[in-house]
This record gives structure tokens, sequence and C-alpha cells, in this order.
């Protein structure tokens, strides 16, 4: 059963693999202070045209989150974040775990704007009240659209404006880039446009691994010390670096990107055809058609998709998702189905 | 100026006073472990009619709420409460910074329900989500609502269906219990209808104070090392106690609650009289009546109150809150005043 | 059955409990912001002569500690103290509740020195080690011992060598004050010695209360966020003012200082004179004589004092403690009591 | 320069490599729910010779305690650890981030036993102290010694008499199993030697990962909601299962642990012969041993070691650790390098 359920169930790019059989018997220095994450932190700063920039490599997304945040924040400081945000729904309280309240914002399509961040911040007048410090925004977001970088730019001085801090989870940030006609940005915008942010490598044909970006000068010191203490040090960190040595050598980060964009392509075609509504715009490589509950059936018989929600006792939401690695012909493949399927049952 | 504020602005009552000089003299076992909190926890277990409560003083609001949640939770469990509730607004995050996360719920009068709970549960459906474990509630709530026996009985049983433990912030607890005409809500009921719960002393005439309740037998066990770790045990134990016990010896808690329900009559009349509209339908000593921005000006002027909103450019929301010594003339001569300002002003 | 087993199981002194009277039927602004918190803040400083600090009233001395170290430190930075350390023993792990290690040094009596400091700090080398931020000392000590001003002198500096933080923890600094002639310390040294204190209200006849004085800079911003977050802002707060108020506007609290040691005097003198060793030298209101068993247990049986420790089978050592409400003829009765119970059991 | 510095510096054993590629472009479940991490549990189950226990597979040691013990403990609990234990130095307060004290036991040489946990028990006797309620050790310890089996046993019975649970960080359990002359322990007798333990794959030839064994029903429940809010469950889960896999369906794992220490031998031999003393017995992969300062300067020109200590002004003590990817000539070669060196600096 082929799976566009999401963008983690494929292993790693073919040029990873065989960087790992190059480097593999090497004696290397321990705890990401080797070789390979040093370059890996060059290519990276060279791809941001940065190189003031402090880079960590850590093993995923909510470790990211969590030992980033509660590095920077007092204990009486708060995050902002989307309903829909990561780090308010699908990381287990990871946030609060480490003592800081996340104070969610209703939205219609996942992202923030200054006009939705203003009255959380005049609520919150006094010290009855935690204190917001920082705005986290995911780009993409966790249904799909994305912040432009106007939109981004917007966010960003309304923080500096207020004194908060701007952090972008960029779990699936290849596919903002590689969705440039829609957002305008580029690699290089990136530490122009917030505090810090990561560079996601899961969902991009990295085994496991994000890349932390520090811009803030205020962040970076003893960094190192919270990753420890969260468990966010890995022994055999080269393994880390030289997954991102491999993604930004080549530019093969900003091209896996655009391949499961381009995969997507066809299938959003289809789905458009045959009148199937989307949860939002999502020009990225996850979207969220609403099908009839029947034909949803019929398409989690033969493909694997992830349940997103029932808009109506009628109709059912999925999450479709390409990758790195989806097949050309498994996305034929799959369009012939549907329209089959749709010639059967609308 | 005459305050009208809040229900924290005026001393302890006359009978504590006189407890106080008589045995401040005495040598007393400390930590809470002395004759005053003992005799204390008696009269409340025969108020409450139930022997197999245990009881612990603490000497605010907050400290009781983070000193219980945290004792109860593990650390991927959370709290659902009211988007109004006290945990969530005027704690500055004191149950985030014991690591455990409130999940909040938008209702129309500060009120949970059964139906608008069970979305949350439906929504937290793996390990990706925490966990909710606890309802929290208070009751009068913080727009001044309150629940009717009836109601907590149907939030109860949802609760136990569900395997959620059921907990209510009787922070104002006498004024519920002083509506008896609209909660139908006796002392008796209290232990029944939830599994934990706390009787505040300080909005009552306590100097200050809380007594925490815990009927759930889970939650007995060595809770005292909790309440030492959080900084909730008083070296000086007794001083609590004895406000307790001059509380619940003579049926004074009940009165203190009575007292400030009677004083708010009048206003409320006048109010009502005068065509002013509620925030909600608010039956207990405090309540948020909207009032055209001038006269709004015009009685912050002469009385303190507390700004709430502003639910329009036109109109400004004040909260109107009476205690057990809010003084009959003090009213009279209020509602005297307020009449005259709706003459010149409306 | 007379107590000598703390300094906390008395009420309060006469002058507080009379101002209670004459206050208490005023309305106040609540949480800490009204006219007696600030007279008390006034009155403290003048005795500091030093109108910079800023002061904060907390219900106990545990509240005090957490609430303050968790303030100023990063999530990696630990705090040193001596094995025997408030923090490290009574609290109930409340510093590691906020997430920080105690790294506790091992000392003859009590008492830290930079010698004892300078190896914990050359151990804790890189980011795998919790980083050393803040040294923690009470004075008296916890063993009856004291710092002098010139080994508080001899720390400050110490510290600020090796950008530390020092911190006294005052629960009985007015044993120390009025150990004058031992310690050489007077109030005004203290806000020239250490980046924080607290001065024990407490243990010097207050029903409950700590004054918490900020003297880094550093640490004075949105102090009341992390209060109000502990659950350490008290509604009333004029409560815990008005009594250092009065502790402050007339000498009081050294007096009551001075009471205590001047009780213990005659106590010491007869241990002294039965040859009765002391587990350290102590020159305030609390000391530890170690005694042949059946000696401790003739005391016991007619006397409260506090079980220390079995220095060998044959011995008990016990805590006696005089206070601000210590009765001479009390002293008087136990002094002739012992030395008949030396006279028939040596 | 040729490492023996640590046993994290190689990469993974030829199988794990050899399985990523045969793996790595198939589709799979996330989060640990795959085939592969099945697979292992299978494996590991079977060398264990016990169906019953849970296994969750965790990027790091730091990591897999932190989630442990963060899941087990109640807030006011603590951890009993020896003084030179990794939770107690080299985890950054990893443990007591997440609000738990670390009790720390003086040894001679890493290695708790009942007669020294006896009197942390002892003192810890009321709510004013943290509650210890589990007990850890290393096995082998962080300097080089072991348990053997009969003294796991003693440890667990009493744990059991006490109520406290028993874990074994088995960072380097294979070197453990691997001195089975010394230990007597087999892979069957883990789990009935304790509550819980990890099977550490870093220092074995894994990429990364350690395998965390739950043997004690009451730790199984909900587990992996604590492994999600801690950031230690890995989308692409496979690729931890997949190196437990080839770890134990061919017996790789004890091999590991038998190379290891096969080719510390003839290194230890080399010492001895020198009259180099070792700071403990220690019959595993990594020895301290202790040389003259220019003897250690030498060998510290041509090959890398960790600095441990300085016992004494004159004496050096550098950890010498070898590991499953030790090459055979490396080894012969540093003893031919040694002997020389002795010949002119001795």
């Amino acid at each position: 059963m082929y799976s566009f359920q999401n963008d983690y169930s494929e292993g790693m790019q073919p040029a990873i693999l065989r960087a790992l059989e190059t480097i593999n018997y090497h004696q290397n220095h321990s705890y990401g202070q080797d070789i390979h994450s040093d370059a890996a932190r060059d290519y990276i700063q060279e791809a941001l045209e940065d190189f003031s920039v402090d880079i960590h490599f850590i093993a995923g997304g909510t470790l990211t989150n969590l030992t980033f945040i509660s590095h920077i924040l007092k204990p009486f400081e708060a995050v902002i974040s989307a309903e829909t945000g990561h780090i308010n729904t699908h990381e287990t309280g990871a946030i609060e775990a480490t003592g800081h309240k996340v104070c969610p914002v209703l939205t219609k399509n996942g992202k923030l704007t200054p006009d939705l961040i203003r009255p959380v911040l005049d609520m919150h007048e006094n010290e009855h009240w935690v204190d917001p410090r920082l705005v986290y925004v995911s780009n993409p977001t966790e249904v799909g659209t994305v912040y432009t970088k106007e939109e981004l730019e917007d966010l960003y001085a309304f923080c500096k404006r207020h004194d908060l801090y701007f952090y972008i989870d960029g779990a699936r940030l290849a596919a903002a880039l590689a969705a440039k006609e829609e957002t305008h940005l580029t690699f290089p915008d990136l530490p122009k446009l917030c505090d810090a942010f990561y560079i996601g490598g899961t969902k991009v044909g990295a085994m496991f691994g994000e890349a932390l970006v520090l811009v803030n000068e205020n962040f970076k010191e003893r960094f190192r010390f919270n990753m420890k203490q969260k468990g966010a040090i890995l022994a055999k960190g080269w393994f880390l670096g030289v997954q991102f040595e491999e993604l930004f050598k080549n530019n093969l980060y900003i091209e896996a990107g655009a391949h499961s964009i381009a995969m997507m392509k066809p299938i959003k075609e289809a789905f458009e055809k045959a009148g199937i509504p989307l949860l939002c715009e999502a020009p990225t490589n996850q979207i969220f058609p609403i099908f009839p509950n029947a034909l949803a059936d019929e398409i989690n018989k033969k493909y694997l998709t992830t349940f997103q929600c029932k808009p109506d006792k009628d109709h059912t939401c999925l999450r479709f998702c390409t990758s790195w690695a989806t097949n050309e012909n498994a996305v034929k493949d799959f369009v012939e189905d549907f329209e089959e399927m749709c010639n059967r049952l609308l």
C-alpha cells in the first residue's frame, strides 16, 4: 500500500547513505565538535550568506523546539503560537514541561499576523499574567499554508517594536523555499527575518536531524549547556553533521523541497478537477482535501493517508503528503486510480 | 475613596482578630500540626458531614492550585479549564511552571459543560498530545456566574466516566453557597461532587489562607511532601488553623458569603433600574456592569472599581465587588450617588 | 512542657499584634502595593542605609529561596551550598523542583569558604556539567555557627572574581547581627556584602514573613512576575508589610535577636559548667549540645527539644533554641533542673 | 593520532551499515512503530528470555535517563546515586531539570552498596526532606568497576525491602556482560535484578541509540507520552530499531563488548608490568592508570586519551578506553611505544 501519509516514512537521500559509507570507519571527535559538523556549519553559513550565526544540530524537531525555547525564556515568559502550531498540539506539552506557557491564538489558516498578536499583548498587562516574549511560527504551517517574505518582515518588525523574539520552526522549510513563487523567500533572507529558526532535515531526506540557527547574539552563550541538559547532544555527533554536509554542499536541500512540491502538483490538480475543496490553500507538499465520505473510504482502501478531521458528517478531510522520495509513477498511478474512483462514486 | 474593587481589600473578621489576641502567647507545634489546625479540620469535617477527607491549610489560592495540581498529575497530563479560569489567566503560568499544560476551553459565561469538554478529549487522541486528566472549575467563576448542584453532578459524572479528576477552585465558594437559591448547593454536597476542592478564606475575612480538601484517596499520600517543596507549609501554621477555626465554629464562613451578596443586591438593582446590562448574569458578590463611557468615568472619580474590558468603543465594563466587610451605609451612598449620576448623564 | 525546640513555636511580638488591631478595619491596596508595605520598605532601607535596594515580602523561607533562585539562574546553572545548607536538606528539593541542581560541599562547621568552593568550580569544567553560578550561605548557619563580616567579605570578593552571585539566607539574621562581638556585622554592611539576602521575620516574632532584599540590579526587573507565578504574592499583602513596619520602626528586630541570645547564655553556661560539649561553637540562639544518653532522656521528659543526631551510641545531640519570646524564668527553671539532673546522673 | 579517548569516537558496526543500505528505500511506519523496531524488541526479549518487558529505543543516554526517571518519580521523590554517577556529574543537571534531586553518595570505587544507601534513607525522615525512591547504578561504573550478579541481587533485595526502585544504566553493559568471569552476569539475569535498565548501543557500535527495558509493570503505562514530551521519539524510528536488530540477531552486542575488553588486556598488562597503578581495579574496556607526569605527557604527544584527575602534583590519571572498533595493531603499536617510553623515562 503506497503511503502519502507523511514526509517521514522514507529513509535517507542516496547521497547521505554514500557519505555514511565513506566516513564510517574514521575516528572522530565526539559531541558535535568534529570536522563534518564544522563543514556542515560552513556550508549552511554560505547558503545563508551570513557567517555570524551559530548552528547546532539536534536529532528531532520537538527536542529542538524545547531546547531552544527553554534556553531563551525566563520562568514567567511565554510563547505565542497559532492554536494549530506544532508546539501547541503535537509535542505533548514539551514546552510547558520546561515551565513555559504557550499562548494559543485562533487563526483562519494556521498563520499569525500582527493583528492577531496585538490583543494577546494587550491582555497580558501585568505580573498576574505570563509575559509573552517569543512569537513562534511554522513555515510552512501545520495546515500547509506558507508565510511570504513580506509577511515575515511584518511579523519581525512588529516583534522588534514590542520587544518580542521571533522564531521560525522550519520542519518543512525546504518546501517554503521551493514555493518561492508564492513566498518570495530565499535562504539568505532567513537570518534577516527572525531571531532564530531551524532547518528541518528529517522531512527532506535526512535519517534524522534539524539544524538550529541562532541569529540573535543573546541566545548564543552557553547554548550547548542547555543542549546537553536536555539530552540534545549526540555522542557521535558527526552523524548529524555529515547529513547536513550532504544536504547543503550540492543544493540537495532545496531540490528535495522542490521535488516534493512537484510530486504534489498532479495530485492537487486531480482534486481540483474533481471539485474537491482544500481545508486551506496550500502551495507546499502537504494538502488537506475534503472528500465525500465514500470517496475518502475508497482512497484509504488503496493508499495510506492521515485522517485530519470531519468538517461535517458527510465529509472527511485527509492529509496528503509527498516527500523528497515520492515516486513519479506512484503519483501517476494514484491520479489514475483517483479519477476512476471519482467516475464510479461521484 | 470607597473601594468596590475586590473582596480582598479589607482585613480580618473581628472574631479572627479576637482569636489571635487570645492565643498569641501560647507555644504551639509548628508546620500545621497544632491544636488549632486540628480543631479547624474537625469543624470543617463536621460542616462537610464527611470525616474521611484530608484538609490542608495553605496561604493563598495560586499556591494551593499549583501545589495540588502538580501533586496529582503525571508529567504529560494536562488540566482542562475555561479560557477565563484563574489558572489560565491570573496565575502567571503557575501550573505550566510545574510542567503541565492548561487546555483552555472557550465558554460563553465562564462555565464548563460536558459538551464543551468532550471535543477536547476527542482531539487529544494519542501520545503526540498531552493527556487531559483533570477538569478545573471555579465556583463562582471569574465572571461571577455560578454552577448549580445539578451542573456539578453532571460534570463529575462525566469526569468519572472519562477517567478525569474533577477539582473546584472555591476562592469565593462562600458566595456560591450563599446563593443557594440559584445553586441549590450546600456544604455537605461538596465532597460528593468532586475529587478535591478548596475553601477560600482570604475573600471571606481571613487575613490569608485557603483550606484544600482532598476527597479522592489517591491524592492523600505524602501530600505534605509536595506542600513543603512548593513552600506551602507555614512554620507557624497555627495562624492558618486558628482562622479557619473561627470561620467554621459559628457558621461565620457562610454568613460572610451571605453578607457580601446582600450588600451587592441594592447595587445590582440600581444598575438594573438604570438599564445597565451585565456581562453575564451573576448572582454572587461580583458583577460586571457595562456602562456608557461617561458614566464609567464619573463612577471612577468617586469609587474604586476594577477595569474589566471595553466591549465596544462607547462602553466600559467594570468589576464591582462586595465583601464580608462591605458597609451598608457605603452601599446606600453609592446607590444614591449612582442615581444622581444617571440623572445627570443619561 | 516548656519548649526549647525551635524559634518558631511562639506567636507574634506584642507590637505586631497591636498594629494588627489598629489597622484591621481599613481598606488597602492589595498584592503588596499598600502603604504598610511601602513604609516597611522605607524603614528597612533606612536601617540598611541603602535606598537603591528592592525589597519584597514573602510568607516563608522556602518560598523565598525558591522564588529568588529560580528567578536569577538559567536552566543549566546551579547553586553551591554547604551540604548542611537549608536548601540542600530541609526544603524537600524545592530548588531542584524549579530545575536547578544544588552542588553540596562538605564542611566542618556548616560554613563555606573560598577554599571549599574552588574545587567545585574546577570540577565543573564544561557543558557536560552544570554551571555553578550562585553561592548560597545561611548566616547563622543551620548548625548555629556564624560568618563574620570579614569572612563574608572574602566570600563576596571571591564570588565576584569568579562571576558567581552571592546570596545570604537570613532566616535567623537577627541573631548574627546580635552576636556582633563575634561577627562584627552590622545591618548597613549587608548590601555591601552580597547580591541579595533575606531578613527572616518568622523567627524574630513575626507571625510569618521574610523580607527579600535584592541588591544586584540584574535581579530586580520583573521579579514580581516570578513571585506571582510561585504563589508568593499575598492578596492582603499589607499583613506582611505591617509586621516588618513594626519590626523595623523601633529597632525591635535587632532587640529580638539580642534577647534570644541573652536567653541562651545561661543555658550554654550551664552546659559548659557540666562539661557538655557542643557539636560546633555556636554564639547564637541555637546550640547543639552532646549529652550522655541518660541525661538527654531525662531532659526530654521535662522539656521539648529537637533530636539532632547520635554522634556515637552512648551520646545524643539535641538542638536547644531560644527565641524573642523565651521567658527568663523558664530559662532559670531549666538551668536549675539541669543542674539537679547532672548531680543525679553524672 | 590514534585515539584511546573514549568508546564513542568510531562509527557503526559493518553489519549495521549493511542493514541501512538494505532497507533505506522502503516506506515505514513512523515514531518507532515499525517492523524493524518490532523485530529488535523480539530479539532483545529472546536474549533476555523474558517476553513481558517493554522496550523503547531512545537516541542517547542522557535522554534515556531523564525520560525514564521523570516518568516514574513524583515531584518530591529523589534518586540515590554514587557521587560519581553519570546523572550526578556529566548530564548537566538533566535530572534536576525535570524537578528531581539526585542524592549523591560518596563511594570508594563508584559502587553503591546497601550499607552506603541505608544512612541516606535514615536521614530523609519526613516531609522536610525529599523522599528517595529510586536507586541508580551504572554497570560498569564511570570509573570502570563492575557490579557482580551477587552484588546486584543484594542491592535489588535491599531496594524491594525499602520500597525503592532499582535502575541500571547500561551505557557500557556489554562490557559488564563480557567480563562475565568477574561479574557472573548473563543477559537473562538482568530483568530479574532490577526494575528497569538500558542497553547501551552507542558505545557498542551503533551510530546512536539505547534500548530502555522496563521490567516493573508500574512503569509501562503511557511511557510513550513522556518520551514524546521529552523529544525522545524519533520520526524515522526504524533507524533506531534496525541497529538493535543487527546488534541482537547474531550476538553482535556481546561480541562487541568482548572485543573491547580483549583489546584492553594487553594495554592493562603493559601498565601492570611497568608498575603503573590504576585508580580502581577495572576489568572492563575503560581503565584509569596513574602515571608520573612526564610519562603522561609523553603518551599524550602520540595518543589521544582523556584527562581524569591529578591525584597529586607529580601524577596524572588518564582514561584509556577501547571499543568494538579498536584495532589490534593499534594496540600492539601502543604497547611497544609505551614500553619504549618507560625505558626512556622511568
